[in-house]
């Protein structure tokens, strides 16, 4: 899907997408110290942005707030929480259970967000059969029988690089509908299948080349 | 730093630089396959990338290929392995160690990269003076007398988001230079402290919101 076609299906820029999230936790911070109404002011004051362009990002999500009121912050969380789709649980599988791979099968933080990760996989024979976080561990070889059983639509990818195209070829095979991405390998894979990139060391790369240029 | 200010002191657009790891990994494949040299061509049906485009960005960083015999690829992982800042050891605190930031302390594959995590940082009493996957783990109070002893740069922020602008705070104090920011929580500081978002839950957001459309 095109950057202009998301658009025109999301009903929003996709960077206005993106920055939900800041307002989501910026508002949660001060339902916490007892506020129960926000202007934009102080919700683009929070995350250092421009009130219009906040007022602009939450009207997209049927969010107005009112005149001296502003919004209330308990029907901002809900709205949110809602359009992120933290609110529902999403199944999924991780493949590659290496030392990234444990880590994110041993963070119970993606729960909360609305990622449940039901099992990994891995050939690994020291790892297969094993728990992880009380995450069981099986065979790659035996995905496509237990997608058909839980019902799975998203595969985390930790695989090391050599194998990240063609586990990513396996996954679209066995009919996996999203898949996020922790590898460095532009992966390629049927225009039908969400790719999520989260490229930790592009990241990282990013963050040293700046600090060396600012020295 | 502006984006445009960055595009002059790196020489190259942001897009650019980001791009790298992708070939980076790629040529790493071929590579271990005992190819030895690769045209801009195959790099790009590798990425998925345009040819032309491929080479304008390694031309950044003074790859060129020649005609017919395209680029020798252990000079490619040599540049590219150098500009990303993964040759080098960058000594990084990690601030706040539940279940994200646990997982990191244990991820070694950010050591291969780079990236040498020398300790921990929480006010938990259960996890101060612990070790997690071999670095200690100290109270936040004593961050400003080891970062004297230890020559650290940079912070990985992992603490929950009501403590992240105030944790920022105190890290700009006690002169930490780049803060890699795994909280949702957009932090504001003094501009020449680097801040690196990793948003893994605002691309969470995206994945799911991608996948509740193609449906």
């Amino acid at each position: 899907m095109s950057s202009k076609e998301l658009k025109n299906k999301l009903g929003m820029p996709e960077p206005s997408l993106r920055r939900l999230p800041w307002y989501l936790s910026h508002v949660k911070l001060l339902y916490a110290e007892g506020q129960v109404q926000v202007s934009s002011t102080n919700i683009a004051k929070g995350v250092g942005l421009d009130p219009a362009l906040v007022a602009k990002d939450l009207s997209y999500v049927s969010l107005n707030g009112r005149t001296r009121v502003g919004y209330q912050i308990q029907e901002v969380i809900e709205v949110l929480e809602q359009v992120l789709g933290f609110t529902s649980s999403h199944k999924a599988f991780l493949v590659g259970v290496g030392s990234l791979g444990a880590s994110l099968l041993a963070d119970k933080g993606l729960r909360h967000f609305g990622l449940d990760i039901v099992a990994g996989f891995d050939i690994n024979p020291d790892i297969v059969g094993t728990n992880i976080g009380e995450v069981p561990v099986y065979h790659v070889d035996e995905i496509k029988e237990r997608m058909e059983q839980e019902e799975v639509d998203i595969a985390i990818l930790t695989v090391p690089i050599k194998q990240a195209q063609r586990t990513s070829d396996m996954l679209a095979k066995v009919g996996i509908r999203a898949i996020w991405n922790f590898t460095p390998v532009r992966i390629q894979v049927p225009e039908e299948i969400v790719v999520q990139n989260t490229s930790m060391y592009a990241h990282l790369a990013l963050m040293f080349t700046r600090l060396q240029l600012n020295n």
